[in-house]
Parts: C-alpha cells; structure tokens; sequence
C-alpha cells in the first residue's frame, strides 16, 4: 500500500497535466515560444561541442558557469538591479528556482502570499511542500498592498509570518497587469519591514511592446536580501534550453546550490547561451520577439473585438496571455471544456486560485497569443467565440451538467 | 531572521561542497569523465538544432521525449528487464531521480535503508527530505540481506515500514563490490515481502572489465512495482549532458513525473543523446569506456601496490573507484586533509557514513581512477603516499590535532 503521502502529493499536482484534445487543435494555452522565434544555434553548439567540449561534457559547478552568472549579473544591472556573479545562481528553469526556495524555506503548513489570481504553475509546486496560501487581492496595479499590510500585521500578531510572497510584477501571469513604480516601493518596503522574502518572478519582463519598463523589485531591494528575482532564458530566447537563475542574497543562494541534486546544471546549454549572448544577437533577438508579440497581441485583440466582443479584458503591455473576464452566466472550465471540443485549447480561470477562488472561480479564462501564428489565432478565437455561443444563454447550467 | 528549516537544511548538505585545493592538483575525488573519453557530438547537436529545432527548444513532455523513453526501455530490455516506455521517466540525471523519490514517498521522520558505508551523494538528498537512515552492513558480496530481513521484520512489527531501501548493486559506490545473482534475488524477494519500494541505482552497471553481468535488480522485480531503477547517461555518453531516468511502475512514475518542476528535462540534450544511440555510436563508446578505465584500475591498482603496500582494498570488477582500507591508527579525515596539501584530493571514508561510522568513521579513504590520466594516476598515488607517510605512526593524533 502506497504511503500517506503518495496520494496526497499526487492528488495536489494532477491539474498540471496537459489537456488531451483534437490533432489539429489550435494552442491558446501553452507558454511555448512562436516556431518562427527558435534561433538558429547551431554555430553556438558547434563551438561549444568543440572549443569548449572540456567544460560543456563534464558536471559543472553547482551555481553555474562563472562567465554565465557573470552575464546575467551584467544584464541585470544595466535593468538597474545592484548584483554581481556572487548573486547569481544557475538553474534549470525558472520554476527550478522557485522549487529551490520552497524547498528550502517552507515546512510543512508554513503559509505563503500569492495573489488572487497567481501563476498556475506556481500553485502546486508551493503546495508540494505542504504548505497553505495566503490570497491578497489584486487591482488594476497589482498586488493591493493595503491588503497585504493587513496580512502581514495579522500574521506577525499571531506569530506565524509567511514564508515569502510571490508576485509576478511585470505582466501579470495570468491577468496581464504591471505594477507601477509606487506600488512596487511600497511592496518591497513592507516585505523589508516584516522580514519576509519577496520572490519576484519575471519572465516576461523583456516581453515588453510599448512603454518604459518599471524598475524591477530587486532594483528597489537596498539592502539586496529582501528580494529574490526568478529569471529566465526560456522566453528570452527559447525554453528548452531549460536554463533560469535566481537572483539574491549570496547566502540564500549557496544554502539553494547545497540543496540542487542536478550535480550543477547542463553546462552545455549554458555555454550555448553565453556564446549566443557574447556574438551580440541577443539585443536583435529581444527586438524580434517584442515586435513579434507585439502583432499577435495586436491580432487577437482585434479578433475578440470583432469575434467575441461579450468578453472583457485589459489589454497588456507586454507578456504572452490575455486574461478574459466572462459574463455572469458563463462558466470558464465549461467553456474551456467546449473549446478543447471546438479545437481551441484555452486555460479555465479556475486553476489560477490558490483556493478554489470563490465566486470568482467560474469567470475567467486565460488565453495566450505566443505560439499560435497571425492566422492561426483568428482561427482559433473563431473557434472559441463558436464554443461560447454554443453554449447558449445557459452557459453554467451546462457546465454544471457536464 | 531565517526560519529554523533554513539552517537546518543547510547544515545537512553542506559537506557535499568541493574542497578547495592548489591549482595543479590531481583529482582522485571525483566522478568526472576522463577528457580523451568525451565524444565530439558536434554532429549530433547540429542536427538537433536544425532538423529537430521545433522540438529541441520548445518545451518537452514532462516524462521525456517518446522515443528516447523507447529507446532506454529497449536498452534495458536488453538487459533482461521487462520494460517498455511507459516505465521510463526521463530526468535531470540519476540524482534529480532519486530527488524525485524522496519527494514523493518521504516524509519528515520516515527511515530509507542504506548500506554501511553508501553513496555519499545520496545521504543529503534523502536526509534533506527529513528521513532517518537505518544502516544494513554489507561484505564483500555487497548489502547483507539476513541483516536486512531482521530489520524489516523489526520495523513491520513496529508498524513503521522504511520509506524504501536505497541501494548500489553493480560495482558499489563506494566500496566497488558487486552482489552475486542469489543474494539479488533474495534482496528483490524481501522488498516484495515487506512491500517496500527498492531503489537500484546502477550509474556503473556498463562500466565492467571483466566477468559476465548479473542480472539486474529491475531485472528480477517479475511483477515490476518492486523496483525502480535509476540509470545515467553521465557515464554511458557524458556527465555534462545532465540526463538520466527512472525505470519502474507507470503509476509511481506518472506521480513523480508530476513534481518534476523542471517543466520537462531538456529536449536538446535529449535529441543530443538519441541521435549519438541511433547512429550506432554508443557500443564503439562504452567499448572504449571500459577499456581506457580498465587500464585506469590496472594503473592505479599497480601504483598502490607498489607506492603504499600499507593499505588495503579489494579490486574492482568494474566502475570509477577503489576503497581504501587504512592500518589501524591511521585516520581517513587526517589523511585526506594531507592529500589536499600535498596536491592529491581524495574522499575521506568517514563522509560514506549516513549515521557517522562510528568506530568505522576514519578507516578509509575513496579514490577515484575516472578523471585522471594514466601517468596522473602514478602522480597522485606517489603523492598520496608522501602523505601518508609524512602523517607518520601517530597518524591519528595528528589527525586528532589539526
């Protein structure tokens, strides 16, 4: 008989799984990159396979190549964050980097601060490690600080502080936003205060199509132990590289190394990288995605302007997804159900709150404009306004009774 | 202030770090590649990067790509396992596998069984997890079994099961004994009995010299949830490519597939690694493996013959090391220390111990015969022998004064 925790853990972790749907479905719900973005890495491979076969075939340092962890410290301090390579930790993947802190720092039903909604992705990986979420609203610009002030006072009168919070800060996953410059002070000023740690993860922070970036959290974090960043080369430059970083306090990242069981992470995609970053493509490359996404977002718009004009959405800045608001009487995971039908895969809003969501659990969906191609996306929101109408008047009856 | 896990966890890992050492010196310690023995997988790469690029920088599924899971499920077919690709999960290397284990199955306070001495590698990821270690001595046919029944009847009498029993059955890690057939089947046939999950981690099962194979593990698990095997291409192919797996029972894996937070192991190293195996490369590979790292053993078993008759060790079959017995008075930790100055680094005995060695804690030392070359080899071993002897008969009061 499987132990007690087999199950539950299990059980935490089955909304992860990907949909199964029609062949020729269009992908409205992946974060994978445009096929037409994957850059041609052949000649970084080439010379990583041969000029530097000794370091990129071998187990490499647990924190990551030296020359990587200084790149990234480069990149991030001309994005205005005060770090060096001894700030850098290597991973794979931003999400590693996320594991690594809750690994690190959560025991069992220690308490963590998401927003309402938060990351999908996020939510079982926190949870895997027992621990129980706290929900803060969040508005127009962000994370409603008052409310978490209000948390934090609650939870240190009774003792029991949070282990960290996590925001995305920089559009929003899943509903787009970006956090003023105010609101950003006045997060990392209360983290400081309450000695909890701030986890900004931000991957879509160089996705940016119009307006001046914000500074990041860590560029407010004075005294540089207040925040940890989550980066990543995924949507920089492609995901399966499988190459992230967190950015933070030296001494939080050596005790995050101690506990890496990848006997430090592949060396040859990160030389892949470094040599891509050091030829000086990188910069036409960002340009290229933002001008990129910058016409998907653009087409799906317009599509939902035209095609489906009963959803509502605040139109982001940057990122990957739309976060559409669904009126009264349709419900998302049926609509989701419909769409996976109608050979559009979207998200349903429901799994982005840590706590079921409530009232709000029904009344969103999340679809991204990254993958699909200009045409594939005024078919798929073809699609997709056909699911919705399809369900007539009586959406949630219907979603009920499947 | 940081929270009690923090410290807690850190402390545990923290004698995994690499010793710091003078710039010339030779690396007994590791279990890196010899350099003449890394492939030049340029080609490989290159077609990975262009005719399989929508693959290789996209996400992967998170069990792994199909056809290498098909492919290792052939490979360990062929050697007498029952197995096709649904018992494969691809991972970030054998150790990332074993992270996966613990995560599913340990909770805080379960005990894992272990031999006396294991994998040093191994007692931090498990010990991470919170688990206690019981030790099961072994000789020189590898895990005692009768001592692993008493054991197990103890701990089903006390209603307290282990997690799983961790063990190395092909050229032990560290001590390089290899367990005859019966003792195997009387090993599988216990788990079986007791329904505790058996770990067989096999990095060197292909590294043989000489003798014909014992049937795996895996092998004589006839109704397949008995046990999971993990396997490497770190030493097959090249540690730097980070992929390894897991091979047992589909549900188990389906489980420990869903906390993988890696987002899917990389699918570059993945394809890197299928089209080396499908063009034939790897038989003419592991042929050369194991004839360079037997004239490696031939060398340094010759060496140590010769250079420090003092101590002891039985030769190994196959692998990456030798364990050495040292002359009662003088100490591993003493002597490792020495090395290190002398220009030779070595594992001292005592970090093999899960539970600390007791009054088996200073007796040996692990050297390696992987990384160095053969006129190394003589080098090292000459200047581990001054070490030895520069400690002098009062050995163990000169370990016990520094």
């Amino acid at each position: 008989m499987p132990p007690a925790s087999f199950a539950r853990r299990a059980t935490q972790l089955s909304s992860v799984m990907p949909t199964s749907a029609p062949a020729d479905s269009i992908a409205f719900d992946s974060g994978h990159a445009f096929p037409g973005l994957l850059p041609d890495l052949t000649s970084e491979a080439g010379n990583a396979l041969s000029e530097f076969r000794a370091e990129t075939l071998q187990y490499a340092p647990r924190p990551g190549l030296p020359e990587l962890r200084a790149w990234i410290a480069d990149h991030m301090r001309a994005d205005g964050a005060s770090l060096n390579a001894s700030n850098v930790l290597v991973t794979n993947g931003a999400k590693h980097a996320l594991e690594l802190v809750c690994r690190l720092m959560i025991d069992e039903g220690d308490a963590v601060v998401v927003t309402l909604p938060t990351y999908f992705s996020a939510i079982p990986i926190i949870r895997s490690f027992g621990a129980t979420f706290v929900e803060v609203p969040q508005d127009a610009n962000g994370m409603d600080v008052d409310a978490l002030a209000t948390v934090l006072d609650r939870a240190a009168a009774a003792g029991r502080a949070p282990k960290f919070i996590y925001n995305v800060p920089d559009f929003h996953n899943p509903t787009g936003v970006t956090m003023p410059f105010e609101r950003r002070r006045a997060l990392v000023e209360l983290a400081r205060r309450y000695g909890v740690l701030l986890v900004e993860d931000s991957p879509y922070r160089k996705v940016r199509f119009e307006g001046d970036s914000v500074p990041s959290l860590k560029s407010l974090d004075a005294e540089g132990s207040a925040v940890i960043q989550l980066g990543t080369f995924s949507k920089l430059l492609a995901p399966g590289l499988r190459v992230g970083w967190a950015a933070g306090a030296p001494d939080l990242l050596a005790r995050m190394a101690q506990l890496k069981t990848d006997a430090g992470s592949c060396p040859l995609t990160q030389r892949v990288i470094l040599e891509f970053c050091r030829a000086g493509r990188l910069d036409a490359h960002t340009t290229r995605v933002q001008e990129t996404y910058r016409a998907h977002r653009d087409r799906m718009v317009r599509a939902f302007e035209r095609q489906l004009p009963e959803v509502s959405f605040q139109t982001p800045n940057g990122g990957y997804y739309l976060w559409l608001s669904l009126p009264p009487g349709v419900d998302g995971d049926a609509l989701a159900r419909r769409a996976a039908d109608a050979g559009v895969i979207v998200i349903a809003g429901s799994r982005f709150f840590a706590n079921g969501g409530g009232d709000q659990r029904g009344r969103f969906i999340r679809v991204a404009f990254s993958h699909a191609g200009l045409d594939e996306i005024d078919e798929g929101v073809r699609r997709l306004a056909a699911a919705y109408h399809s369900l007539g008047t009586g959406a949630a009856a219907g979603a009920a009774a499947n």
